[in-house]
């Protein structure tokens, strides 16, 4: 006996590699959903702007339409997955204001817009999911949201752009560089042909703007997350990371904390390569794969794990929430929607305080380590190792070493925890020193000590 | 301005661990709670046997009470965290009878009760929360039944016993004996004075019941999970597995398949050590951490990790529950109660296909490994490699080499894919070859290879 559901009107704005996922998961796998939320999932329509573009998935002729503002106006659930800023946001509010509820991937949408999406939903009691937009596949907003609602996170620290990870990776396993690690990450599909907003962190920014927002009920708008790119991690670099026990990756780091100097409480989010001990549940993320530490006060340590990306695998976050949307259409009660409640202060990277590795050329006579450490304890950055390498001289084009200049040595340095200033502090005066030849890398250092 | 909630009544039955917690997170944070449920939670009672009892948390003597019929007919909400099967069930019953929504971390109570008691809060429209009862402190449950609400999970392997875990993770980092490892859980309090319920794996297998029920929408009782458990695993074995790129660790897997023989399918879950690779990631699950990997369709391999289990760790994970089951007394809607609608069958370990490893020790002489390698053949089980060991003599107890004795060689052989009943048949038939002096160890082998 078939059971006869009454049918939600589902409809999807995009039909690119998730979109057109969604659509053949839709339609093939239509019945099992229908039973899983006790009401019929039907499919009306894809928005698209060219029917006639090739997809992943062939979409049945009768379901493309052009018009979006028609499908949108007929549906119950709309399901964006356009990308970009515009008409994106304006279909959005079409959508919540005719009533239905919203599902969307767009994550550059939501760290610019997310406010004033929310706040139009909420006026009329709609709903906005969004869990791919997060994390791809990784299930981490029921988590964060529900789960841990009766915890206080502390820290989110994330792997959440697959490129970057897969290139650092590289460069860890293979010992690859930079440059030879985007080529192949490019030649394997995992970069775009214009690599920018991965490599240079612009995506894993956005990223860190939902997260910062979502664990501390705080709207963090993008702008106010500090930004550095990894395409200055050289070889070398990862080289000596790895014998020292750590490897880099590419964090992006929500937290609460209290600015030391002013006393504000308030949340820092914040994106750049860092140093992170092997022993650490992060520094078993390979490849392109993706995943959300999480430090909670009374949960602990909680480590989510998955496809950040990917068509097929981002279509079961979509789903998922479709799935959600429809249940509340049928059974009613709270969604998934932002919650600002602590609507905490969102303070500058000037208020983190963290661990620092630099690696500092210097000529080698005595007295060297001395006068450094001096210059760090001016400026009140507390030493916790240093490691001098064997003095030697530079070597000539001809093999020879000149006995003219003098002899050097490689110190690597690991503070304590410190405040960016202090440490930028620190770092003019070394660089000023005569002894100093050059300050060769200065790395963040983040998670517990190996 | 202090904003004024309707209070919503919650009863806690039992204090210990776990419960202590509860209680002094709901008095000392009830007022944050509050702002996300839009609605106040006040602890009315917390039952237990013996008021006197020392406890982590020092709750108000008012609270205390034996008598915990009368608290629980006062309570919207209860919070059962005694343990053991009665009077836990009966107390439960007696909760979703007065109408009130039930928050548990008992796992023994659910792998055994559990399709009783949904049934009996089903038939009120009363919700029974279990986050605790399935992993402690991460969050598996809302990421299982929402996250993944759209997707098909193929399968679930989870690290779900913390003690079991301590103790091979010492094995393989320290090359700790079982012994002298599980001397030392005991000593850190990992492990109880009697660990027969860990390290037998009955511990695992509650938890493997509740994990495949929830997976594949399918009531699957404790008596049909599948259980060995690790005390025989042996620092060798451990330093071999080591060797060829392998840990050792106990698991839980639950798996969807079709009986090869009769072509029904169906679910199966089962607990026992196995080998995975190094590179996986639940081989990075240290000390008395725990994961679970999920292998969906769509969203392709996830993985989530944390405290399974400690008193204010699980207490993260019941308030969690508490914040759910208080949102829905505010707004209605959905809980995430059981749901048992795809009814698959639930199969025996006969039929389970995975890759084994046997180690052998043979006598050395030429056309063994043929005799051997037809013996797999004969049985229809594939061999995939097979290391040889260089062939020694037995040493004599005064460390000379018997002249008379036979050589002998070890083979550790990695088999394809195959099921239990055709790898028994095999073993049996190897043990019986003269060629062969005994069978050193068979471990199942899951996961990716190395």
């Amino acid at each position: 006996m078939k059971i006869e559901y009454r049918n939600l009107r589902v409809a999807l704005l995009g039909a690119g590699s998730v979109g057109s996922q969604v659509a053949r998961l839709l339609l093939e796998q239509g019945d099992e959903l229908a039973s899983r939320v006790g009401a019929g999932l039907e499919l009306v329509g894809v928005a698209v702007r060219d029917v006639d573009a090739p997809r992943d998935f062939d979409i049945p002729r009768h379901l493309l339409t052009t018009d979006a503002h028609t499908l949108i106006r007929s549906a119950d659930i709309v399901i964006e997955l356009m990308g970009g800023l515009e008409p994106a946001r304006e279909y959005i509010h079409l959508a919540i204001a005719s009533g239905a509820d919203v599902v969307t991937g767009n994550k550059a949408l939501l760290a610019t817009y997310g406010p004033e999406l929310f706040a139009a939903a909420d006026q009329v009691g709609a709903q906005l999911y969004y869990e791919a937009a997060a994390g791809g596949a990784i299930p981490i907003i029921r988590p964060l949201r529900d789960s841990l609602a009766g915890d206080r996170v502390v820290r989110v620290m994330g792997i959440v752009n697959g490129t970057t990870n897969f290139i650092l990776d590289r460069m860890d396993v293979e010992g690859d560089s930079f440059e030879n690690a985007l080529a192949i990450a490019t030649d394997l599909g995992y970069a775009e042909a214009d690599p920018t907003a991965d490599v240079e962190g612009f995506d894993a920014a956005q990223k860190a703007a939902i997260l910062a927002s979502l664990a501390f009920h705080t709207a963090v708008p993008v702008e106010s997350v500090h930004r550095e790119g990894m395409t200055t991690v050289t070889a070398a670099q990862v080289d000596a990371a790895q014998k020292a026990g750590y490897v880099v990756k590419l964090l992006a780091i929500c937290e609460r904390l209290t600015d030391a100097e002013t006393g504000v409480e308030g949340v820092v989010a914040r994106v750049h390569p860092a140093l992170i001990s092997r022993r650490h549940p992060l520094a078993a993320v390979h490849d392109a794969k993706n995943a959300v530490f999480v430090q909670a006060e009374a949960a602990g340590d909680l480590m989510f794990y998955g496809a950040g990306a990917g068509g097929v695998e981002t279509a079961s976050a979509v789903l998922g929430d479709l799935v959600s949307a429809a249940r509340r259409h049928v059974a009613g009660g709270p969604g998934v929607g932002e919650s600002t409640h602590a609507n905490l202060a969102v303070l500058g990277i000037g208020a983190v305080t963290t661990r620092y590795q630099l690696t500092l050329v210097v000529t080698d006579k005595p007295g060297v380590l001395a006068q450094i450490a001096g210059l760090f304890s001016e400026h009140g950055v507390s030493v916790e190792a240093v490691q001098q390498t064997v003095a030697t001289a530079p070597i000539a084009a001809d093999g020879s070493r000149s006995v003219d200049e003098p002899l050097t040595a490689t110190l690597v340095i690991v503070t304590h925890e410190a405040t960016d200033a202090a440490l930028s502090a620190t770092v003019a005066a070394v660089s000023a020193n005569d002894a100093v030849v050059r300050v060769e890398s200065v790395l963040r250092v983040e998670g517990d000590t190996p």
